[in-house]
């Protein structure tokens, strides 16, 4: 199976702020399916640690749609540098793959 | 390092589906370790976008059982189309590896 | 993109614990962000099923450090046998993965 199917990861700042980008994404045909947690991240920024309540976004999508995906992200997000990162699907139920292909097809 | 290992994604409609699910995972030797986490997922079906509470399986194991868990899942599985998609483990600790090869074989 | 960043999947027993290994890890620069969140696994282990109560963490590094990494976790972790397993990032945004080059340097 070519690798074109994949999973992306983004953050975001607050449930109400994932809910958006994943709705937006989703009515956009960019994700076929998102799913929502709450998570605390650590990292550090400026030299300093820091320990922030965010929400993971699991992104079911089409890698072609990829770029247009990291611009939406980029255009609705609060941060000035969201993660937005892909992780390959390399095996799938025929029938989940047909959905999510079909779901992403305008 | 031969990619033979890999993380099985599937979602389940209730905690109590996917921990049934999981358990006969790991009883027929089709997954090492299963882990569950509440999640909310957003998606189209048929035209509209729903937004359901679901939870999350992250399932590793060998991927050359990869066709006899997505027959397993279908045949538990409440859903007709249920997600069961697989991501590559390109590297582990060679002890954990080890752990998980030993827990699949019958 | 050649494959060097990538997502370090390591389970712990306890938030403490979780907590723990996240800021040593960044903070030796082996990871440039880390969230937790809490999970259920289930596993066999000397042929019984448990359920536990565990901690996910997912690690976002430069798979260059895998080693290092995999060396700390196993100096602090609690269990034996601790989970560190690795999945490649095969896109992101250029801005996230430069902030990740640079949060990793020394």
């Amino acid at each position: 199976m070519t690798v074109n199917f994949g999973v992306v990861l983004v953050t975001a700042a607050s449930e109400a702020e994932a809910e958006n980008l994943a709705k937006s994404l989703v009515e956009h045909k960019l994700a076929a399916c998102v799913s929502l947690s709450a998570i605390r991240s650590i990292y550090t920024w400026q030299g300093e640690i820091h320990a922030e309540s965010e929400w993971q976004l699991v992104i079911k999508t089409d890698l072609a749609k990829f770029e247009a995906l990291k611009t939406k992200v980029q255009e609705l997000h609060s941060y000035e540098v969201p993660e937005i990162i892909a992780i390959p699907i390399i095996a799938g139920s025929d029938a989940y793959l047909n959905w999510l292909g079909k779901s992403l097809s305008l």
